[in-house]
Parts: structure tokens; C-alpha cells; sequence
């Protein structure tokens, strides 16, 4: 681990983010920031969604990682855009690394970009990338308390998919309460329950997000 | 969350860690730092462990959140001591936040300090305490991929827990692959099977812990 002296950091982050932003919008692109624990379904959710808008929405990914490039391996096979961002051992993408992975994407050719956050519930949440949206997956298997646990988190989403909902009937997990959890955080953000193993509820998912490039676009 | 200028961080951690460490072994305390995403199931370890140690040797427990006291309390009603910390937004503990917790143990009392540090694949890592012994949980619904994607924190650790193969029925997770992909990463580190849901391989865990215990006493 390189040891930075590091100042407003944030503030520095913001003003890239920005212009990322403006960048996107300059072409028409949709960018959302998906995050969550390790293992939680963000690559799977990624290939759910490429499964159902290929061919209707010309889509681009980017793919954060500590380290390795397995996940990016596996969408390239999908036939869409993939740019690998290797943090190297940090622990969060930040928008100095996404306005790089911005320069390898076809941006004149994509119209939703969904960018693969590194797995980790807490410093994500605090780096704007420059997206529109924040989406955050959280799965059966992390336990109902984890928005007490990982507030900020859950109070910057706009959207949490409750994941893995395959496995309630193996595991204790109260979605009415942990929904009221995520409540008392953030009034504002969608919920949805989704499989990303037996395809259920990702229509609704992807329902959400063709909304929200139509809101863009009109 | 609040910007600090940071300089040579890491290895001012160290230094606080070995002063941590010295009076751990003053005291006669082992102490193991435990690691993993969230939700992997370190709370549930705790528990498990309490059960079978209990009246038998004497433990205590930090609990590192970043927020909330849910553990520290579920831990508490089990009579051991538990001092809460409470990150505020940090990724992880730290050396000088596990000082000031020690200041809050009664370490005369106790020969075994388990340390549930904050749910976190990535910095944990980085940050020694004054433990002992690391231990990573690694839960099944996480993925097998997991040693290629956070591949320090696998390098790191003495113990590698694969908790809820109560679930392997119903995931995919090859065990084999699993363990030789830690193995190319650390040679040395323990790897145990277990689910704290069933209880089974909690006493190969627990027979290890007591095998560390003697050996220092020794």
C-alpha cells in the first residue's frame, strides 16, 4: 500500500466527478455505480442485465477490482464494451480512476454505462464517480441488520436490491424489517427483491433503469 | 467523514500495534484479530466459540463497527466482558483505537481477546492491531473467486474459515478450487470448514484457538 498525503481529497474527487459527469451527459450516457460486499451479486446482476437489454440498449461496463480482471474476463464474452479498472489495493473506485476508464469506452456508441464498484460496503459510498445513480445490492446471506451497521451506505443509494432472495427459505432473514431499516435511513430510495440465480424480479430492475434513460432523453 | 493529512500512517500503526502487542503478553493474552466481509458470519464465530469456552477459559471480546452497538450487545448478555469501537465512517480498526480499547479490558481477567474487526475485505488488512494471529472468514454465498479478488487480505491471514457450508447445497462453490487458490497465495495459513449455523467444525476452530493458548504459556 502506497501511503499518500492525502488533502480534501473529497473536494478533489467532487470536481473530477463533475466534469465525468458532464462528459457522460455531453453524450447521452446513463452511468450507474453499482456497489456492495464482496460476493453480494454485482457481477451477476451486470450479466442479468446485459441478458435482457442486448440488442435493445447499447450498453458498457466498467469493471472495478482490487486486483484481477476474472469479472471482466466473463462480461467481454457478452459481446459489450468492457473497461478493467485495478485499484492495485485500494478500496473503492474514485473518479480519477473512472474518467481513465472513460477514455478506453466507445462513449459516442453506448447509452447505459453501469460501472462495477470494488466489493465493500463503507468507502464507496463516500467517492462520486460521477454517475447519475447510486445502486447498492445487498444479499440475504450479509444478515437483516446491515443498514445499522453500514449506514452511509444505505443512506446515498437510490436504488437497494435485496439479492439472493433464492435462499430465504435457508436463512434467517426478516425482509419487512430490514426494509423498515433502509426506511429510517433513506425515504427516498427503491427496493426491490431479486434473484440474479433464478431470474426473479430483474425485470422490475430493469424496468427502473429504462426509465430512468428515458427521463434523460425526454 | 473527516479529511485528515496522513504521513507514513502505516508505519506509525506499527509501532502503536507492537506497544499493543507488549502488553497483551504481560498480561498473558492471546489475542487474534477477526476478518471478513460483511456478514461472513464473525459475530456468529464469536458466539459459537463463547459456547464451547465458556467456564473454561477466560475470554474477552472487542467489537468494531462502524456504526451501532447491535454485536457488542448480542455478545454482552453472554457475560463475557466487550468493549465496543466505533469507527465513525473508518474501513477498519486500527492500532490506536485497539490501544484505547485494551485501556477498557480488564486484561488481568482474562488469557483469550477475540477481535471482530470492521466488515471489510480489503483495508483490514493493512492494519495490524497487536494481535497475535489473523483470522479471515470466508463464507460460501461470497464465491469461490474471492482469493484472486482481495488476494492480501488471503496472504495475510494464519486461519482461513469457510463459514456456512451448511449452504453448499444450494450454491455454487467449489471447495477444492477454493482452498488451492488460497494455497497459491499463503502456504502456511490453517483452513478450516465450518458453519455457525449447525455447529459443525466449530471444534477443529476451537481446538486450534487452545492449541495457540498453550503454546504461549508453554
Amino acid at each position: 500500500m502506497k501511503i499518500k498525503v492525502v488533502k480534501d481529497i473529497l473536494g478533489a474527487n467532487e470536481q473530477i466527478a463533475e466534469r465525468n459527469r458532464q462528459l457522460l451527459d455531453s453524450k447521452g450516457v446513463l452511468a450507474v455505480n453499482l456497489m456492495s460486499s464482496p460476493g453480494a451479486g454485482k457481477t451477476s446482476l451486470i450479466l442479468e442485465t446485459i441478458k435482457r437489454l442486448k440488442g435493445k440498449t447499447r450498453l458498457g461496463i466498467i469493471e472495478g477490482d482490487v486486483s484481477s480482471s476474472l469479472d471482466a474476463e466473463v462480461i467481454g464474452k457478452e459481446g459489450v464494451p468492457v473497461v478493467q479498472i485495478n485499484t492495485g489495493g485500494g478500496c473503492h473506485l474514485d473518479a480519477n480512476m473512472t474518467h481513465s476508464a472513460l477514455g478506453n469506452m466507445p462513449l459516442q456508441d453506448i447509452e447505459l454505462l453501469l460501472i462495477e464498484n470494488v466489493g465493500n460496503l463503507i468507502c464507496p459510498a463516500e467517492f462520486a464517480l460521477g454517475e447519475h445513480k447510486k445502486v447498492l445490492i445487498s444479499s440475504i446471506p450479509e444478515g437483516d441488520d446491515k443498514p445499522f451497521k453500514y449506514p452511509s451506505m444505505f443512506h446515498k443509494a437510490d436504488v437497494v436490491l435485496i439479492n439472493k432472495i433464492d435462499l430465504l427459505p435457508y436463512l434467517k432473514f426478516d425482509t419487512d424489517a430490514f426494509s423498515q431499516a433502509i426506511r429510517g435511513i433513506n425515504e427516498r430510495a427503491e427496493i426491490f427483491q431479486i434473484s440474479c440465480a433464478t431470474g426473479q424480479g430483474i425485470e422490475k430492475w430493469v424496468s427502473w433503469l429504462l426509465t430512468q434513460m428515458s427521463r434523460r432523453q425526454s
